[in-house]
């Protein structure tokens, strides 16, 4: 197959930054995808409908064509009050940062017990919590797995909250969210799908392919592959597409995300044709997050071609994922 | 205690790299060591008794004080001849590299099958073979634990050649060593001793702790300190310190390598001191190798001082292990 044109994908998890850059790395998003939720750990967080509604703003002035659907950041000590609000305000989740799980979440969430009234607020109101789900004291490779008992707490005192398990990094997450009733799902990143430790720092290491969750063995990468070419009814595209500035990824101490907007979409082509899977790509990118949020579909349509092209070295003064190399999926404008 | 005199050190496993830095890095040493052994893995790499001298003669120009013991690369097609030569010349150990498992590997080994005579004839000249023991095809993190089938075959297969599996880094090789006759030994190096995944890319992604065989979990930390704080009688220290030009290690793809000859003895010092066995120091640094390698005990001593002191951001070019940290002890001059 050299054309593939399908229902116009949405993206459930994207770091958008602020300031000159954000527009640059908006307008990469909206050439693949209609929608995309953006991600509140700005500094400062969004945590207001003025913020919200602010930064809602400037995304959609900066790329015309794309949908910003807005979260909210869990405080500690926030009223939960502000889950009607923000919901009234447009919010289509409010996400959980555990303290110092990635970036900007210092000021993340120790303990689900510190913020049950807001929990609870958002159960009643049908605000979906959108979680980071690693336990930030586990050890690195373990932390995922080492936040599910929290998750099941969580479920198991709420147990009409929708949540989203944001990108998936092990089987194990695979096996639990298939155990958990329907209004359990999660998101699942590119880079999760295609790389593992071996790629991050098998050979020399890859500041760029640094995330957190960090990728995993490759019987969890092959978990992820497996689960979303079969169509996973649960499982969805979002990508953690996560800019940092060149000198904050290539430098002493860098900073955790991977900057996968631009080729997301060939990418995940590539790897569902490599799995005689490209008829479930639509669903993993273009229906099944949107049905779990109760959005409606997308009607316009993309199309992509069997076309190389060479991904640029810098974007936005982010170094993109596989910067430099071919692409053998092209998008068309 | 505040003022630590013990017998000299010797550094049993040290890259000093070529060119315009070598003196100074060779001098960082020179500090803190009588005798370092130099690795051969430079380019062109040292293979023969004419480059084995002029290497350890730019050395010991560059840095008096520091012996310069020297090793020889083993490659594939090496005549067995080089044995009798290379020890002749004064060569210490043949060094043997997997194919791809490190820096300037690539001409490296794929199999001891193809140097069973150069194996055969180091054995018969009493030539210690060194292994950097990961087998470069298995993932990342079992890659040492997956070269110890192989060097069991070696070991069963030349039963009285004297080997060192270089930087242990795992819990099963400790074991591995501990099992084996007292002609096979390890090397430890600083930072497996003192560092793990978590440090590594448990919050920022840090390239200067980056390292070929990568550190590993707390328990394998652990396991290594307790090794050889505890005076274990074939385990002795070999740095590994290995310095690249900042701008390689700060890089999209960074080269494998911690630079710790200037800080080693200030963290081996701070570390046998956190583990009560401050007595034992002297003979993981200064004793079981020399009587491994049947070389005299080093007769001048150093002294460390309970003195703070600041790492330098840059040593030839260089980013130190610890850079711009303070250390508790202070090698006086």
């Amino acid at each position: 197959m050299s054309i593939l044109k399908i229902r116009k994908p949405d993206d459930f998890h994207l770091h958008l930054r602020q300031g000159d850059e954000m527009g640059q790395y908006a307008r990469e998003t909206a050439a693949s995808f209609a929608r995309a939720l953006i991600m509140p750990n700005t500094l400062p967080p969004v945590i207001d409908p003025p913020g919200l509604f602010s930064y809602k703003a400037a995304i959609e002035r900066e790329a015309p064509g794309l949908e910003a659907l807005m979260a909210f950041k869990l405080l500690p000590n926030m009223n939960p009050l502000i889950v009607t609000e923000m919901k009234k305000a447009g919010a289509l989740i409010g996400k959980l940062y555990p303290a110092g799980a990635t970036t900007n979440a210092e000021d993340g969430i120790s303990s689900y017990e510190q913020i049950r009234d807001l929990l609870s607020a958002m159960e009643e109101a049908g605000m979906v919590l959108s979680i980071h789900g690693e336990h930030p004291e586990a050890p690195v490779l373990e932390r995922e797995i080492s936040y599910l008992g929290e998750l099941e707490k969580i479920i198991r005192d709420f147990p009409r909250l929708k949540i989203v398990l944001e990108h998936l990094s092990c089987r194990e997450s695979i096996s639990f969210i298939e155990e958990m009733p329907d209004h359990i799902a999660g998101t699942v990143t590119t880079h999760h799908l295609l790389y593992t430790l071996d790629d991050l720092m098998g050979g020399a290491l890859k500041p760029h392919l640094f995330c957190k969750p960090v990728v995993k063995k490759e019987e969890d990468r092959a978990a992820l592959a497996q689960a979303v070419c079969s169509g996973h009814p649960k499982l969805f595209y979002g990508s953690d597409s996560a800019p940092h500035p060149k000198n904050k990824k290539e430098f002493s101490s860098c900073s955790a995300g991977a900057f996968s907007a631009t080729v997301a979409l060939p990418l995940l082509a590539e790897l569902f044709e490599r799995e005689g899977a490209l008829e479930q790509l639509e669903s993993f990118t273009s229906r099944i997050g949107a049905e779990f949020y109760g959005l409606p579909l997308n009607t316009s349509s993309i199309t992509l071609k069997k076309e190389s092209w060479k991904v640029p070295s810098l974007i936005g003064g982010s170094v993109p994922l596989c910067a430099g190399e071919m692409m053998t999926w092209k998008v068309m404008k």
